[in-house]
C-alpha cells in the first residue's frame, strides 16, 4: 500500500512529517509519497540519512494550502500545492490513500473532488469521538456541511454506524439524533424530518439525544448537522478549559487540571480521522499534531484500507436508500 | 403594581409559590393575585394566617399545564389552567404582569397570544446569562425560537442589548454572532445573512463569537437560534456536571466540585427572566426553584416594570428596523 503523505500540512511541516514518514515504513508494510517543496523536504530527508530509502519517494509539488485560504477557491490559485498533488496522486492510481495535517476544508475539498462523494451525499464529513468522559461515542458531522437536508443527515447515521463498527469496535451501535428534547414532537425541522427517515431504516435508531446526556455515553452514534457539530466540538473544548483554569487556581491541582484538558480537547482525544462519505481515502489530522500524531494518521488510513472501510461505507448506505425509496 | 403569580406552576405548586408571595409583598410595594384552585391555594394562605392579607387576592382557576403537554396546542383543553387565567388578568388590565415556574413553553405561548409580539418577532424569547464563568455575557435565544430567518436572529440583538442594558447595566453590550469560525465567509446561510443585517446597524457589532470564547466574557449580547442556544445551555450543565463528577472522585474535593456545578447549571446562574420580544411582561422562571427563587422572579417583574423594560426594547426595535430598511 502506498499512502501519499501532505508533507507541507500541518503548524510544523516536513521537520515533522518526515520523522512521522519514516516512523511509519519502518514496519515494512507500507510505502510513503511524500509530497512537497524538494527544497524543503530533501534537506530534511538528509538530515536523517534517508535520501535512499526504499519505502519513501519525494514528489514534488509547489506551495501549501493556508487556513486563511478560501478552500472552495484555492484550487483555481494555486493547483499544484501539495494536497492537491496528494489527492491526483490517489486519483492516478499511483497511492492509495492520502494524508494531511493542513488545511481540514482543503482536505475535504480535495477529497469531495477527486474521490467522488457517495450516494446521498454532497461532501466529505468529519466524525469522531470528541468528549473524554465518552469515548465510544462518535459525533457526526463535526464541522463539514453545514446546511444540510433531513437526507443527507439520515446518512451520517449510516456512516458512523459503520464508522462506530469498524473503528471503535462497537457491533450494533446505537444511533441517536442530536436534539432540544427527548420527545419526537421537538427539534428544528431538519431534526424531525430526519428522525421521520431513520425510524423505518434498519440502523439500530434510539431516537432523540439531549446534551446533557453527551457526556454519559448514552449512545454510540450522535449525529447532527455540521454546525451544531462544530459548536458542540469548541463548546467543549472552551468549557473545558474554562473548568480546568477554575480548577487550577482553586483547587491548586495541576495533575487534575491536566486530565480535564485531555477529556475535552478534541486534538488530544480525536487527533483526527478518516473522512466519510468519499469513495476514496483521506485521513485528516490536526495542524498542530506532533510526529507520533501524523505517524497514526498514517496507520489510519492503512487500516482502514486493509477494513474496506469505503466499501462498508458504500454497502450500508445502499442498504439504507434501498430500504427508504 | 399587581402581579399575577402562578399559585400551582413549577415542582412545588403553592407550597412554595404561597410563602414566596408573602415574601415579596413584604416591602409593601406590590400587590399579587394568586392564580389556582381555591382549594389547593387557601389552607396554605390559612397555615401562613394570610387568608385575608391586604395585598394577596386568590384569583380561582381550574387545572394546571403540565410538561407533557403540547404548549401550542394546550389552550383548547385546559382554557381555566392557572397560567391562562394569570395572562387573562393581565389582558384585563386587572394585573400589570405575570410569573410563572410552571411550563415555559405554556408561558411563552400565553404571553405570545395575550401580549402579542413586537415587530420582526414571532414568539417570545428566552436570555440570560447561562455560563457562570462568563456573567454577563447574555445568550438569546436559549429554546423558544427553533427555525428561524435573518431578520429574527437581528431582532435578538436588539432584544439582547436593551436586556443587557437594562438588566445586567452594561452601557454599551458588545453584540456578536455565534458561529462556527471568527470569519464572516463561514457559518450557515442564517448567521451570514443576520450578520449582513448587523453590519449596517446602529448596534455594537463586533462580529462572530466561536463557542471557545463564550466562557470567557468576550461579548456582553449574543445571538444565535433558538436550537443552537439550547444546545449550548444543555451541554454546559452536561459537561460541567462529568466534570464535576470528575473532581469529586479523583480530587476528592467537593466544594471545589460544587463550585463547577454552580458555575455549569443555568437553574443556579439564572433562575429565570423575563420573555423578550413581546408587548407585556412575564417572567418565567425554573420549576425546581424554592421560595427565594420565585421571589426574586416577582421582584424581577417589578423591577422591569418600573424601568420600563418593554418600552425600551419596542423602542430599539423600531430604530433598528427603520435602520434597516
Amino acid at each position: 500500500m502506498v499512502v501519499a503523505l501532505d508533507a507541507m500540512g500541518g503548524d510544523h511541516g516536513p521537520e515533522v512529517t518526515v520523522s512521522a514518514a519514516l516512523e511509519a515504513v519502518s514496519s515494512g508494510d507500507l510505502a510513503i509519497a511524500l509530497v512537497g517543496d524538494s527544497e524543503a523536504v530533501m534537506p530534511v530527508l538528509a538530515e536523517h540519512d534517508a535520501v535512499d530509502h526504499p519505502l519513501l519517494q519525494v514528489v514534488p509539488s509547489d506551495g501549501v494550502v493556508e487556513e486563511t485560504d478560501n478552500p472552495a477557491m484555492v484550487f483555481r490559485s494555486k493547483p499544484r500545492a501539495s494536497i492537491f498533488v496528494c489527492s491526483g496522486l490517489v486519483k492516478m492510481g499511483k497511492a492509495h490513500a492520502f494524508v494531511s495535517m493542513g488545511s481540514t476544508g482543503a482536505s475535504i475539498a480535495a477529497a469531495t473532488v477527486t474521490y467522488g462523494t457517495m450516494e446521498g451525499i454532497s461532501r466529505g464529513c468529519l466524525g469522531g469521538p470528541i468528549i473524554g468522559y465518552a469515548p465510544n461515542t462518535v459525533i457526526i458531522d463535526l464541522g463539514a456541511n453545514i446546511d444540510i437536508r433531513p437526507q443527507q443527515l439520515a446518512g451520517f447515521g449510516t456512516l458512523g454506524t459503520v464508522m462506530s463498527r469498524v473503528l471503535y469496535g462497537q457491533e450494533n451501535p446505537r444511533l441517536a439524533l442530536l436534539n432540544v428534547g427527548s420527545e419526537e414532537t421537538k427539534g428544528n425541522e431538519l431534526v424531525k424530518g430526519t428522525a421521520e427517515l431513520l425510524r423505518d431504516s434498519s440502523l439500530n435508531f434510539v431516537g432523540m439525544i439531549e446534551p446533557y446526556d453527551l457526556p454519559l455515553g448514552k449512545a454510540e452514534v450522535v449525529i447532527c448537522d455540521g454546525f451544531v457539530g462544530n459548536i458542540v466540538l469548541k463548546l467543549t473544548e472552551g468549557l473545558g478549559q474554562a473548568i480546568s483554569n477554575h480548577v487550577r487556581k482553586k483547587g491548586g491541582n495541576d495533575a487534575l487540571a491536566d486530565e480535564i484538558d485531555s477529556m475535552t480537547n478534541s486534538l488530544a482525544i480525536h487527533g483526527g480521522g478518516p473522512l466519510l462519505g468519499v469513495n476514496g481515502i483521506a485521513v485528516v489530522g490536526h495542524g498542530a499534531a506532533g510526529a507520533s500524531g501524523v505517524s497514526t494518521a498514517i496507520n489510519t488510513a492503512k487500516f482502514v484500507y486493509d477494513n474496506d472501510f469505503v466499501g462498508a461505507q458504500q454497502k450500508e448506505l445502499t442498504a439504507f436508500l434501498a430500504n427508504a425509496s
